[in-house]
């Protein structure tokens, strides 16, 4: 199971691949028939995984990464889509050839979360005990359940251990899901702007964003499907709350300030409540774009699983007593205006992996951009992931990186 | 128009009045018949404004301290209802006989904004065009707005110059406002966690909020009264969101942590959206509690004034020369944690009265409860507030403080 660059028969002409581009990708869809018993209690009676790979698995199928995602992001990590080229991997500027997470060397996957809307089976797909979409049946998932789910992906493929694990935010808490949960199979593990467990304000927000999705009349409890309906007005109030904890408040200060969008008159105000600000009409459109191809239980259903996530709630909060038994090394990354995911949250984990004498890299990044930071291209933040990588690539005795790559370069 | 401490016939026998409290209180409502040319160009042809003032004016008119409330608050600041002793006045332990103003020596005013929904006109009350509510005709209102209605208050009551004008948040805007708009009434300005300006972020939540009420089915385009409907969905989680950017981060952890609320058997969760967390049980309460009293239409109306406000506006942005002709005193408080408006936009203000060589003083309080500490009982920072009373009183000869009374006395 390799996948390499290619160029199918339905793209654009004018389709050029970016230098360090994966290329154009397909995802794969692998079924489980075997049931996944889930936290919760619940049974998930089989499953469909979404995934996109880049990059080829060595020989030994030793070099193999797993990316978890976030809540809004998918399997496609990197590369462009072969349905839509225009449609690049989310990942793409940390995932390529020569790139931080160097697809020349690491056989990289990229996974859809079960309860996710972009492939995997979720609350969307079809029940098949009635024929029709989960909706309000689909069962609650937690970390763990994905990690299972995705452990049974890593059997399928033949890896007994990864390389590495990496995710950022939601993805960040996976990959230390993964390294407790699976301690022999994770060789490092990469968290990023991430949390060993959502704060009173996190809850809060997304109770916010919930209480928007549930109460809004056309969520019918969840079986909206059945309606063929679509509770937009309730998804587009759950992206705009959650987008403004993404952003730090200077980075909206240094977009958005208090610029006015079409101002009347004069530069006057319209004194009313359409749009006057910028901010106001860049966070509607986020709005309800993202309530067009994201589906609500999903929404609930991840920012749920974060509220759930806190890996020392069985051992009287001790977060270094819940990582005694994990074997990995550790990359932590965070960045100084994230005031969704702190600084602090990150150290707490550092703190509790030191406890443990664990191996542990810790970067706190200077960077404007709040929690999205770990999304966007910052050459110092990239330059620490590769170098980690490297000493990955070193350890395992993987090719030497090509002299000419690399954030650095150039 | 004085108004002191008296027993009404209809309160309950148990009725006990604490020392320091002003006692019980009934609004007076004044109209005002010349109609009001507003900021947006409209004019609101009569109003009426609900009042209720503690202490008694002097022979010379020069006690009078005018408080202004932020958006969720009235004209009731001190005391107890003569409707309901319970309803103790949202700065009850800033005001009274004893406390930092204190009203054996000032005469404090409170009084609504009209567009509010606690007495004064507002959005609900009847357009006298059409014998209806006003609904979504009513007015777009601004700060500026404001401080003229409250002129002419002031006029009625025959104070040409206020010994000071005080107000935390919003409020402290509109005594910022007081001070720029009727230098000459103004003898001193007190202004407490609040902001020249709101920033993108502040913006952005109150649109979420704005964009909740307005999305409600039930909002009917502002004009929900006639459908005998109210926007309880949108209204509810406006002020949700509204909460929780009133709060510290560090409160809501001390507050509520991850505490679960009546959990399953074994502490176990429930896996389902109900509430799972004490900070969800709190903040659905206030919301629901909050859409019982509060109208739909005056949440929009001054979370927009917010967003209008800055004076800098017409000085290309500098605050200093919207300031240059100003000839108060000024007393300045920000909070530590306060993230809505943090210390940072009180020192832009401090700044710029610095560069007018106006007297200021600034105190930064170091307290964990975020935006909302401006209306907690904090001994250091009710000291500096009755100091900076005690200064006003000796300028303006007024009998000394009882000396076994004050916030640091006891």
């Amino acid at each position: 199971m390799t996948q390499s660059p290619h160029t199918a028969a339905n793209l654009p002409a004018d389709t050029t691949i970016p230098s360090g581009s994966v290329g154009i990708v397909s995802p794969e869809f692998i079924s489980f028939d075997e049931p996944l018993h889930l936290v919760s209690g619940k049974v998930l009676p089989r499953y469909e995984l979404a995934v996109e790979t880049y990059g080829t698995l060595n020989a030994d199928r030793s070099n193999a990464v797993l990316v978890c995602h976030a809540l809004n992001a998918s399997h496609h990590v990197a590369g462009m889509s072969a349905d839509n080229p225009k449609d690049v991997g989310w990942w793409d500027n940390m995932v390529g050839p020569g790139k931080a997470l160097d697809t020349d060397r690491f056989f990289v996957i990229g996974v859809n979360n079960i309860g996710s809307c972009f492939g995997s089976t979720g609350p969307a797909s079809i029940n098949p005990d009635t024929g029709k979409p989960w909706g309000a049946a689909f069962p609650m998932l937690t970390v763990q359940d994905w990690v299972h789910a995705q452990a049974r992906l890593a059997d399928y493929l033949g890896i007994k251990k990864f390389a590495a694990v990496m995710g950022g935010s939601l993805g960040g808490m996976q990959a230390l899901g993964w390294s407790i949960i699976c301690p022999d199979r994770v060789g490092h593990c990469i968290v990023i702007a991430s949390t060993p467990r959502l704060s009173a304000q996190n809850i809060g927000f997304n109770e916010v964003a919930r209480r928007a999705i549930i109460t809004d009349p056309d969520f019918h409890g969840g079986d909206y499907y059945a309606h063929n309906k679509v509770p937009r007005r309730g998804l587009s109030l759950a992206r705009m709350v959650g987008h403004i904890t993404y952003l730090s408040d200077d980075d909206m200060a240094t977009k958005f300030g208090r610029t006015q969008r079409a101002p009347a008159e004069g530069g006057d105000f319209h004194y009313g409540y359409d749009v006057e600000f910028e901010v106001e009409s860049y966070l509607r459109y986020q709005g309800e774009k993202f309530s067009t191809y994201f589906d609500a239980n999903t929404y609930l259903l991840i920012t749920r699983a974060l509220d759930y996530f806190d890996p020392a709630r069985h051992h009287d909060g001790n977060l270094a007593r819940a990582l005694s038994h994990v074997n990995a090394g550790f990359l932590l990354v965070s960045f100084t205006t994230d005031w969704r995911f702190p600084p602090e949250r990150s150290r707490e984990i550092v703190e509790a992996l030191l406890e443990n004498k664990l191996p542990v890299t810790y970067a706190e990044i200077d960077a404007p951009h709040g929690h999205d930071a770990f999304l966007l291209d910052d050459r110092r933040y990239h330059a620490v992931v590769q170098g980690y990588y490297d000493q990955i690539a070193r350890e395992l005795g993987l090719p030497e990186r090509a002299k000419t790559t690399g954030v650095l370069a150039a």
